[in-house]
């Protein structure tokens, strides 16, 4: 059966989401929009939609060929978007830091740059009205949020990918300082990845001018947003 | 040798501390001083300091009694102080979680008094500046405060603690909610439990009405914290 898109079912603030033909399949749009401080600052980065999908694309092929289960199908109707498989949702930010940075060094008075090995996760609660708190294991659990089994899993992963995708952008001359993905439950009750993994949810930085790839130009007011989004898509790809 | 105070070394929030003619032994006064808000909301409870050096000396002997180590040695030189062991303080709170209550609630958007089985252990970064962060484990080993044997001893041990002093107010008829607990390297390297246990670092309820024989007293604005902290003393005494 040939997917096609039907209705849009949701704007998020960054990527736009439409029901397709097949029951438990969506399209998953990444849009030209941009947000940060839990969408109090917005703008509109022409071109990021489809570096956005490009890469995250890239990204969930990658990991499926290393044996991690994702949401993603195929290719979509148009350069930003792509098929996934339909998921309910865990309401979790699932992070993972190879090197301190960004809230991490807020949050500790800690300088950035320092590697941690291993990599660490940690998890935070899907919640703008509750501005997204960093929430303990135990919790995900006391909550119903997850069980003792789907969190040990999401760790193991979020460990795996972080290794799988590191040494992947570490082949572009790439670091990768830190990232966030989400995961999902599909009709069988398997958790997989799902969401966007990219420039929007990944500090990248080059490895030896330490020129960075990511939002957080956006984030903190840095400019040349584009341009570098454009710079780690043509890594990427070439 | 007999041991005297000396020096008053560190006035605490809540505690005063004072050298001794040991060089290793420090003398720990609880004072009736009581604040809240990282020292915002401050006053002066009257006898405070008497229930909870009593308190604290009891709990210490009871989880030394169950193979836990303290830096508990003796009754000090009046009836709000107690000896203790020097200790190089490691710079975290170590949250203990039995019900949903305060600010795990807050942060959460969940209903208080829901029990956590098994009880949660969380740390947080002591510091005012930082407004006590929550810091999860890997953190804990990336910036040095403790290695990840530490880390798994002082986990274990507070849920022991938690079993132990839950076990003993359920005999007294109170129900222990939450309590943190402080660690510290002894001058042998080994990690023992510091600072106290008291009204003023557990929440402690009546099992049948509910009442309040803690901190939130003072916390919450609600009053009768003197009245309140002298019941659970007649509780413990008798």
């Amino acid at each position: 059966m040939e997917l096609r898109r039907e209705q849009l079912i949701h704007k998020g603030k960054a990527n736009n989401v439409f029901s397709t033909n097949a029951g438990d399949i969506l399209e998953l749009e990444a849009s030209d929009r941009i947000s940060a401080g839990n969408g109090e600052r917005r703008d509109v980065i022409e071109g990021k939609g489809v570096v956005n999908n490009v890469i995250s694309m890239y990204c969930f092929k990658l990991l499926e060929k290393n044996g991690i289960k994702t949401h993603f199908i195929s290719e979509g109707s148009n350069e930003c978007s792509k098929f996934v498989k339909k998921l309910d949702m865990i309401m979790l930010e699932v992070i993972n830091r190879r090197y301190t940075a960004g809230s991490f060094c807020e949050r500790f008075g800690c300088e950035a740059g320092v590697e941690i090995v291993p990599s660490g996760v940690e998890f935070s609660l899907k919640s703008d009205e509750l501005g997204d708190p960093f929430i303990p294991k135990f919790a995900i659990k006391a909550l119903g949020i997850a069980t003792e089994e789907e969190i040990q899993y999401m760790e193991e992963t979020t460990a795996k990918v972080s290794d799988i995708l590191s040494e992947y952008f570490d082949s572009l001359g790439v670091r990768l300082i830190d990232f966030k993905i989400e995961f999902g439950r599909d009709m069988d009750g398997n958790i997989v990845i799902g969401d966007e993994i990219s420039p929007d949810t990944c500090r990248l930085v080059d490895k030896v001018t330490g020129e960075k790839f990511d939002k957080d130009l956006f984030r903190q007011n840095l400019g040349g947003v584009g341009e570098a989004y454009r710079k780690i898509l043509e890594r990427v790809k070439g």
